[in-house]
């Protein structure tokens, strides 16, 4: 008898799975969503638009309307722009475009998991180039090993996840200009850092830059995400994005959050300060070493075991992130930045786990 | 300067874009939609179950709730089970664990578009075997050609869009115990024909069977879709599926839909016997030569060029799917069954167009 198992690629049949260990805790600060929900008022406005759309009818085709609401709101050309089901998505249609058996991609980690999954089952040969000691981009050695290792692609994830280092503008312009393959810029939590790279696409046709509705937009729970890009890249990773991949009740959402953006940009603020308040305050405990961050999270260097602090964490029902599988961050966790209450409950019980 | 294009893969930058060419139509019968839409009873019950589901927060990492009730719903295992932003996405998970250079898979043409696209993407090989003239597939010749040229999956479309021919359960059999690779059976429409592979997926470790919420279910405009194969083969195609595809929104309406699908039923039942009333009033007008379907559309031959026959149509605000373009349709346009009052506009315009 066959073994179904056969005509499953060895490469992918050698991987382990992306998968995420959450218990429900009341203070849930381990996947930097925005603790404060959407407002009210943009959801109204959604139901209203909505109430009767009827469900039985695909989307269009194309999702003009969001997209030109994208490119309003990003200052990019509408033709240049590509919506998906997060921006997850995106990532897989563009790496289906350009990886094959023994595409070279090079990333800097520890970074977002998901990059290495999707080159690996697509065949691709990961080029790892490790943060600095201090977990910034060393961005020379980025270049140089680009430059070496003939590479095809590179990804940054700016800010990045899980250490909320950036790269700055003019060390990704050098790269772009010294580099003959596609740059993808990941700014997932661009808002947190008030920067966009968005600019530089006019300049430099190599670069790609990709964008979530999942953080700053508290949309999390719907899905979406965009790629900016020169028009012509957009229209080939297009044929890897599958047709009617946005469900009409995530597509209004996100275009009524755009609309009303100067109700989220307060709450965006507040975290922002939240964050600069908490990381003073996770300095002053001895036995936690915070890393500065530009994203809505915290790394944090623990003297205590991470999965022991996890587990003081949860019986206060808090639930952080262990990240001490991640190539360097043996001894961190990664505190989202919740809300003002949240945070201080946070603080309270760190402060008597490391008394 | 380089040319940003450089970097994607040759076979993509060949390919056409799936593309559909759309106008607004008052009766609109080119996508094999529900026309019905969803029971305002389940509209009701999800919102109710919705108000207060923050937007900002995550899915849960594996959607427990949902898998357990597509197991219920289908009689299969919920390891089994994998849930998908349209079936469409599901497709492209198990090819992506699949198909790399030279892989090859068998399609029986003219059927659904996006597995040629899909295939050719990944590097895999196209091996097309053409219906019979009489548009019902050919079962002895893909069983033969999948064992000389030792192809390594194949993908069977029953019923067949666009055709609505199906295979019949013994020739799967053959075909599944004959052959070394994989099978995959998408029931895309399979509750228009009152017909399911799934109780073979007990006997044959090597079927795959996909489902879709987006005809029979009227939730093509939430994109819902799974995929039923062994626990085994699940786990890997598992891992391209994208963590978090399924918004909140999307998954519970999926589930109220099965949890009430006593409500859909009678709304099935009227299209199939619309689908036969059609089938008979098409069959009667001098020019028109409908194809025996045993899903919601008909397949018809048209002795006026299938073009100038959908302008007609459209000058009477009605949007049909012109087909010409597939393999062997040249002559052809697909009808889907629309409302009672539909139908009837739709033959009343073709017997004037006709006369």
């Amino acid at each position: 008898m066959l073994n179904p198992l056969d005509k499953i690629k060895t490469q992918v049949k050698r991987l382990s799975a992306y998968t995420l260990n959450a218990p429900e805790c009341r203070v849930k600060i381990n996947q930097n969503e925005n603790p404060y929900d959407m407002p009210e008022e943009i959801k109204q406005e959604v139901m209203k638009r909505l109430a009767n759309r009827p469900w039985s009818r695909y989307p269009t085709f194309v999702p003009v309307d969001l997209l030109v609401t994208m490119a309003k709101f990003s200052s990019w050309r509408a033709d240049g722009i590509l919506a998906g089901n997060g921006s997850n998505e995106l990532i897989q249609a563009l790496l289906t475009v350009t990886v094959g058996q023994g595409t070279k991609v090079l990333i800097s980690e520890p970074t977002f998991t998901l990059y290495r999954l999707l080159i690996e089952i697509l065949g691709g040969e990961v080029i790892s180039v490790p943060l600095k000691s201090n977990l910034q981009y060393d961005t020379d050695l980025i270049k140089q090993t680009a430059k070496e290792k003939e590479v095809d692609l590179v990804i940054i994830c700016s800010p990045n996840n899980p250490t909320g280092c950036v790269i700055k503008d003019s060390d990704l312009i050098d790269l772009l200009k010294d580099f003959s393959g596609l740059v993808i810029l990941d700014e997932a939590y661009h808002e947190f850092s008030k920067h966009s790279v968005v600019p530089l696409l006019k300049q430099f046709s190599n670069l790609i830059v990709l964008r979530t509705f999942s953080k700053a937009m508290a949309m999390a729970g719907l899905r979406v995400g965009y790629l900016l890009s020169h028009p012509d890249l957009a229209k080939e990773i297009a044929k890897a994005k599958l047709p009617y991949n946005l469900n009409f009740f995530s597509l209004t959402a996100a275009i009524v959050t755009m609309e009303n953006f100067h109700l989220l940009s307060p709450i965006i603020d507040k975290i922002i300060a939240e964050r600069e308040r908490v990381f003073v305050a996770l300095s002053k405990i001895p036995g936690l070493e915070p890393i500065n961050s530009q994203a809505n999270f915290i790394l944090t260097k623990t003297s205590i075991k991470p999965s022991d602090l996890m587990a003081r964490l949860q019986t206060k029902d808090i639930l952080a992130r262990d990240v001490s599988r991640y190539p360097m961050l043996n001894d961190y966790v990664r505190f989202s930045i919740g809300t003002e209450e949240e945070n201080n409950e946070l603080l309270e019980t760190l402060k008597q786990t490391f008394s």
